[in-house]
């Protein structure tokens, strides 16, 4: 929130001067700086006004229908461009998974053009060309702002000017490109891995280089990782021959995809899928479950391996480095096993270790199929990574609001025929908690089988690349961003590749 | 905790090759790497190895009476410069709250010298010049290393070498230094606020410019904002007059430090009294509440007000912008209160939505005096900037421990004449708790009276400045670098100061 909101907010404002009481006081500053600007800049630009024109908290801040309608109103003809939305940021960049619906901004802003003569923009995941022609036709606003949706596609415009509707790489509302901000690291999209590597890398969101010769690349492993290598390969002009064990490509993707909330993230494997299908020089296989003789006899020279990574059920993960004791009696089962649709009876307990978002998806989408579920984690919060997401308020609000009951603090010692033994990370209080199964969702271990027998056997091959999850499990982005990075540096100068990694913005002490 | 030393850690290392197994096998990377770098650097320098030799977290880490000590022997004359710890970073840098006595790694090092004829290096808040000497003498270590010590006084080993030992900034232990760190900001410290400002602004940790011309100067307020700014004038060579309204001089410190485990904070009072106390161009007035008419018949034209802040009890904070329903029944207190000796009865609620550490303190400080304490606060674990300093664990271990009943993730409502109304942060559920009365650590109002009365009158004063919690309230080491700006920029270009603020390191985006 911006200093001149303070001003507009009698929740904040307790002038006493003109600045203060009245609306028209409280918006004084703003009125001040838009005139001042104005005066400013003269003809040479025009002079936007982002507002948010509602809190999303009640009485307790700004409303739509109170005095944000009010303040429009008042400020009317003053902006050259009224940019408006909701907030806070949570609000005004909700993810897909608790928000489904692009346009979700459009109840509280549609209001501003009846107040302005003045063209507005506004915002809300907007990444659907028909629902943004319908809001221009319907003339709720006057231009399309779209901030996450370029970011995943920032050929938007022209692809819809163009026609090109189905190449548009559809953001999936995950929020990585918020996280990004929250870390303070370099920009990351699950869509689009060039962004943020476009100077660094040189990397064309849309242009990639075709093959230096004519070579023939395997990829293994069509997760979101080995899909995104075989379409960039196939662009530079490869014969790419893919090869996927599953009857389903996508890997974690459709299966992640299939949990409550999630279902926008098939956008990721939609996107690829279709694109490969367009393209002569692909052949993909599926049900294909290579061996390294397979491999060895298919004599293609250059091989990428991306087998992914399973959960693990032995209790390791980020707080407990040994295997911990586990009753053979009690069922234990991994997220892979719900996502594969294992049936699950009487209590389950989830235990988090991994805090980053599936554990909190699963517990949500296991209380709303009607299972008791019971979530512990060393964290003092429920997925506590989405934080960076903005979601975590959300999460626990709907675990608490499914009667989830939560233990946080807690690390699992062992696991009884009965229940856990969960001990306090503070003091190593112990509480034994009753279950009848236990999902953990701890750490995830590499599929490298094939790799590691490919690396020991007698062919040589021209590559042999290990790539995503199977590499360095991670996010579904960092697949996606390794798999890109594995066709990018096909034959490519390994000098100059290794360069690329270290380019930085130099840092000199000069004085200015 | 580094790549090699989880070589040595069998709970991280499984591998089967050379590299695993045995501990031989463990420290195999780590004396490869000694014997690589020698080879690499010849004569031209020496080779230091820091090494943590304890985890202090018994059979599930290093210790120094196990592997620690084998490591040692097993490459023992490797390095030309053993450099030896505890981990991790938090037993390391352990602050005075938990950790009262420097050289508190002398017991898990002190084998070190036993198993090496190179010399030795060994910190643990080192600031004591006895304590230094006897750890050489008794043969413990060759070298002392003091970080936090050097960050608190640059110029610690020449003022010990000229016997100016009561000159010494001493550290207090307080891990504002790597709060820096962990936010990721420039470093601050609570004794020596030109820490990370010796380039920016040119401030010299010894140095101050002398006066330009004769300026008398009035004080008012001895907290560390009036001292430190008292003092550094005081170098400058100006008559300065520093009145303070109690009859104790250090505002907050000395109250802070009054409270549990804080006592080494008073360090900072100490320091400057002692100095001001040599200087005959100062002079010191306690008990000396002054008006606006005083200040102005006192006819000095530059005055610094440093007159503090104080707790509000009126409920608003962090998570609450407009005052909460009290009933007049109940006892409410502020930190305060409870500095300035405030007797308590029956159980006390302590509502904490400050999130820093008074919080905190309070309650193990009530709770250590044998009160029952409940904390309340909307944060989801006590004290959370504490984790910045390292201490959060520690903080809510130790109130476990003494029976605190703790409410996170709560937000008080109201407070009615038998408790708290409390709301929970993410579903608004309701839950009320019985308390005898309520200590409301939640916001600090500034006291800007005197200011502001004297920015009305008629009387125009050469300077007239606001420093301190009184212009902006925050931590301790916040207070001290204010007062210290206003003493440096006393009389200074303000064109000069004005691009200080913004001189910083200059980004190109070059290609390298």
């Amino acid at each position: 929130m911006s200093l001149p909101h303070h001003f507009l907010l009698p929740q904040f404002n307790d002038r006493t001067d003109e600045y203060g009481g009245s609306l028209e006081n409280r918006a004084r500053l703003i009125r001040e700086l838009l005139e001042e600007t104005h005066e400013e800049v003269g003809d040479t630009c025009a002079v936007a006004f982002r507002f948010a024109v509602d809190e999303m908290q009640g009485i307790d801040g700004m409303q739509a229908h109170e005095e944000g309608r009010a303040v429009v109103e008042m400020l009317a003809e003053l902006p050259d461009l009224w940019d408006v939305n909701v907030s806070d940021w949570a609000n005004d960049s909700a993810t897909t998974r608790f928000q489904p619906n692009d346009g979700y901004q459009t109840p509280y802003i549609e209001f501003v053009k009846q107040v302005t003569t003045k063209p507005v923009v506004a915002v809300g995941r907007l990444t659907s060309p028909d629902m943004m022609l319908s809001l221009v036709k319907r003339g709720v606003v006057d231009f399309i702002g779209a901030a996450r949706p370029s970011i995943a596609d920032p050929f938007l415009p022209q692809k819809i000017q163009q026609g090109r509707i189905d190449e548009i790489r559809e953001c999936i509302g995950c929020n990585i490109c918020v996280s990004s901000d929250n870390l303070g690291i370099p920009i990351r999209c699950t869509q689009n891995p060039t962004i943020g590597e476009e100077w660094r890398r040189g990397w064309h969101p849309e242009n990639i280089a075709a093959k230096g010769k004519e070579e023939q690349a395997l990829v293994i492993g069509a997760g979101p990782a080995g899909l995104e290598c075989t379409m960039q390969l196939a662009k530079r002009g490869y014969q790419v021959t893919l090869a996927e064990a599953g009857k389903e490509l996508g890997g974690r993707v459709p299966r992640e995809a299939g949990l409550l909330g999630l279902g926008a993230w098939k956008r990721v494997t939609d996107h690829r899928i279709y694109d490969l299908q367009q393209r002569a020089n692909v052949q993909i296989f599926k049900e294909s479950n290579l061996t390294a003789d397979d491999v060895i006899e298919l004599g293609i020279p250059n091989v990428f391996i991306a087998t992914g990574a399973g959960w693990r059920r032995d209790g390791v993960g980020r707080s407990t480095r040994q295997p911990i004791e586990i009753h053979s009696d009690m069922t234990i089962l991994t997220p892979d096993d719900i996502m594969a649709g294992q049936s699950l009876k009487g209590t389950v307990l989830i235990y988090d270790d991994d805090q980053i978002y599936i554990g909190g998806v699963l517990a949500e989408h296991l209380a709303h199929a009607g299972h008791k579920v019971i979530f512990a984690t060393p964290a003092s919060m429920v997925s506590p990574w989405t934080e960076n997401t903005l979601e975590q308020p959300r999460i626990q609000k709907n675990l608490i609001e499914r009667s989830v009951d939560i233990h946080t603090g807690a690390t699992l010692k062992t696991v009884d025929k009965s229940g856990c033994d969960l001990a306090c990370i503070y003091t190593q209080q112990p509480r034994h908690i009753a279950c009848d199964s236990v999902i953990m969702v701890t750490e995830r271990t590499r599929h490298t089988d094939l790799f590691d027998a490919l690396k020991v056997s007698k062919t040589s091959f021209q590559t042999l690349e290990l790539i995503g999850d199977a590499a360095s499990p991670g996010l579904i982005a960092d697949a996606v961003y390794a798999g890109h990075m594995a066709a990018r540096n096909f034959e490519e100068d390994p000098e100059k590749v290794a360069q690329q990694m270290f380019r930085r913005e130099i840092v000199s002490l000069q004085n200015q």
